[in-house]
C-alpha cells in the first residue's frame, strides 16, 4: 500500500504542477503557451513620448494577456543602433519593434508615404486612409516581401518646422543654410538651395551649439523642450509644412505574429490602435503645455514669409512627383493617398479648418466664475 | 489493488478534467469564470458609425478574451428605449452601454462638457483632455454617484451646422425658426429667438418633410446621407459651431465592471480606446466620400454669414456661463476644460489651423503620372 500511495501522490503531484503551470490557456493547447518578446526602437529609452507609448503598449498587451506575452521594451543602441531596428525585425532577432517608416526609405522608398508626406496628410486624415481607406493595407503589402508587418505606431500631430539661428525674411535665407531635416522635405529644402542633413534626434543640441548647424527640426513644443534645443537657437518657426502630422509604426516579425494564438493576435492588434491614438492625446496635451513653458524662456515664434512657404509647396510636389515616377510601389501607393487626400483637404476646409477659425477671439474665461 | 487504482484512475480523470474545463485561466480561479454582458445602446441597431463601432468593440472584446466575454449589443428600443440607457446600465439590468452624455444632462448638468460644448474643443483636443489632461477622471467623479464607470466611446469629428429650408441671410432668419438641435446649442438657438426642438435622429426626416422642423441638425456627411436628411431640405450649413467635435461614450455597470478578472478588465478598457480612436478615423474617411455624393445631388453648401456666427459665440459663452454657475460639478469640470482650450486654441491655431491654411491651392493630382 505505502509504495502505491506515494505513486499516487507523485501522480497527482505532477498532475496539479502541470495545471499551475498553465499561466493563461484561453482556447485549446495552443494557447497555453506563453511568449517573450523583443521590443528594438529607434528612439532613447523611455524618450517622451516616442519612447513611452512603446512601453506603455508592451505593459497594456502583458495585462491584457494574464502575463501570457511579455515584451521587453529596448532603447536606441541598448541591442541595436536605431536605423537597425527594421533588419532586427526582419531577422526575427527581436520580434517586435518602434520606429518610423521614412526611416527605411533606402530599402523601401514608397514607406515615407507612411510616415509623412511634405504638405500631406495630418494625423486625423492620416488615421482615417490608414483604417478606412486602404493605407494599412498598402503598408502591410510594401513590408510583406521583409517578413514584417507594419501598424500605425502613434502620431505627433503637426510638428515644428524648427529651431532656426536666424530669421528667415526671404528665400534667399535658405542659401547654403545647414538644416537638420529628415525624409523628402531634405530634397526640398536642397532645391532651394539649402544643405539637408540626417542626424538623430540625440545628436541635434550639440550641433546646433557647435555651430555644425544653421538649423535643425525635430518634432515639437513637448520633445523640444526635453532636447533643451531653445537653449542652441532664438527662433521657433511654426508650422510644420514637413511634418504635417508623422505617423510612427509598430513592426512585427511575420512568423513571431503568426505563432501566436488568434487571442494574443487580436490583443497585441487592438493595443496598437489604442497606442496609436494614446500617443496623439499624449502630444496634443504636453505640446500645449511646453509651448507656454518655451514662451516663458524667451522663445521667438516666427511663420516663413508668403513666398518661402509657396516656393516649399511647388518643390514640395517636385519632390513627390519624382519619388512618384521613380517606383511602381510609390505610384501605386501615392494614388490612394491622393485620392483621400483630395476628399479629405476639401472636407476639412469647410469642417476643421472653417471650425478654428469661427472659434478664434472666444475668451471662455469668461464664463469662469472663479477666475485663477 | 484493483480498488486503488481505480480509486488512483477516478482521481487523475478528476484532475485532468479541471485542467481542460479551465478555459482562459491567467491569474487564479477567479479568471476561469466566462462571462456574458449585454450592451444597451441608444443608436438604431447597426446605424453607420455610432451603431457599427459598438459592435466592433464587442467583436473585439471577444477575440482578445479567447471568447471569456462575449458582448451583446441592442439597438434602441430592443430592449430598453434609447434614452433610458443610463437607467439601465445604473440598475444592470445591461451590464455596458453606448450613448452620448449630453443626453443625461437632466440628471447630470455637467455632463454635457463629456460630449461636446458650442465653439469649444474639437476632437483631437478632446482626446488630449479626455486622456492627458484630467477629463477621464472628471468624468468618472461626474459618473460614481450612479455606479457607472465612463470611458470615451468615439468621437464624430467636427459635424455641420445642419439642413435649412430656407437660407439664413442675417440673424433675422433665427426668429420662431423650429430646429431640432440637442445640449447647451438647444438654448443658444432659443437666445437668438430660434425654437429649439429635441428629437431622436430615426423622427427627422418625416418632421422636414412634414414641416414640423424648418432646420434640423444630425451629426455630418456620412450620417446626414443615411437618413436621406438631402431630400428634405435645399441647404446644408458648415460648419457645426454647436458640436465641434461631439464625444460618445461607453458606460459601465461598477459592479459588474469589478467583477471581470483583472485581464479582463484590461481588455475592456484598451478596446474603448481603440473603438474611441476607430469612429474618428472611420468619420474622416466616409465624411469625404458623402460629401461628394451630397454634391453631386446637389446639395447647397451654405456657411452662416459673420454676424451670425458672432451672436452665436456671445450667446454659447453665455449659455456655459449659466451651466456653470447653477453646479458645482459643472464648474469644477469647466475649471478644467477651459484651461486645457485655452492652450489648445493657442497651439492649434499655431500650428493645425496655419497648416490647413499654408496647405491650401497645392494641386497633387499634378504628381501623378496616371492621371485617372
Amino acid at each position: 500500500m505505502k509504495k502505491i500511495t506515494i505513486g499516487l501522490v507523485v501522480a497527482l503531484a505532477t498532475l496539479l504542477s502541470a495545471c499551475s503551470n498553465d499561466d493563461g490557456a484561453s482556447a485549446g493547447a495552443a494557447t497555453q503557451q506563453s511568449f517573450k518578446w523583443k521590443m528594438v526602437t529607434t528612439w532613447p529609452k523611455n524618450f517622451p513620448g516616442l519612447g513611452t507609448i512603446p512601453q506603455d503598449f508592451a505593459d497594456n498587451v502583458e495585462k491584457m494577456s494574464g502575463g501570457r506575452l511579455k515584451i521587453k521594451v529596448y532603447g536606441a543602441g541598448e541591442m541595436v543602433p536605431a536605423l537597425q531596428t527594421f533588419d532586427a525585425v526582419k531577422s526575427g532577432a527581436a520580434q517586435m519593434g518602434h520606429g518610423a517608416a521614412y526611416y527605411w526609405k533606402g530599402k523601401i522608398p514608397a514607406a515615407q508615404f507612411f510616415t509623412t508626406i511634405p504638405f500631406g496628410m495630418n494625423a486625423q486624415e492620416t488615421n482615417g486612409w490608414f483604417y478606412h481607406g486602404g493605407g494599412n493595407e498598402l503598408w502591410q503589402e510594401a513590408y510583406e516581401p521583409f517578413g514584417i508587418i507594419p501598424f500605425p505606431g502613434g502620431n505627433t500631430g503637426v510638428q515644428m518646422a524648427g529651431w532656426f539661428q536666424k530669421e528667415i525674411n526671404s528665400l534667399a535665407d535658405f542659401q547654403g543654410l545647414k538644416i537638420r531635416i529628415p525624409g523628402l522635405a531634405g530634397e526640398v529644402v536642397a532645391d532651394l538651395g539649402g544643405i539637408p542633413v540626417q542626424m538623430p534626434g540625440g545628436e541635434l543640441f550639440s550641433a546646433m551649439q557647435s555651430g555644425a548647424l544653421d538649423a535643425t527640426d525635430w518634432v515639437g513644443p513637448y520633445n523640444d523642450l526635453a532636447f533643451g534645443l531653445y537653449k542652441t537657437a532664438p527662433y521657433y518657426y511654426v508650422t510644420g509644412w514637413q511634418e504635417p502630422g508623422a505617423a510612427l509604426e509598430f513592426i512585427i516579425n511575420k512568423q513571431a505574429f503568426e505563432q501566436l494564438p488568434s487571442d494574443l493576435q487580436a490583443i497585441v492588434e487592438i493595443a496598437t490602435e489604442a497606442a496609436n491614438a494614446n500617443m496623439l492625446a499624449l502630444y496634443t496635451a504636453k505640446n500645449n503645455e511646453a509651448l507656454q513653458s518655451l514662451k516663458e524662456k524667451g522663445v521667438k515664434i516666427r511663420k516663413f514669409p508668403k513666398d518661402v512657404i509657396e516656393a516649399l509647396k511647388s518643390s514640395s510636389l517636385q519632390s513627390v512627383k519624382n519619388l512618384v515616377a521613380s517606383d511602381k510601389m510609390a505610384e501605386k501607393i501615392f494614388n490612394s493617398y491622393q485620392k483621400f487626400l483630395a476628399q479629405s483637404s476639401e472636407y476639412h476646409a469647410l469642417t476643421e479648418q472653417d471650425y478654428y477659425h469661427n472659434r478664434s477671439g472666444i475668451d471662455w474665461a469668461k464664463a469662469q466664475p472663479v477666475q485663477e
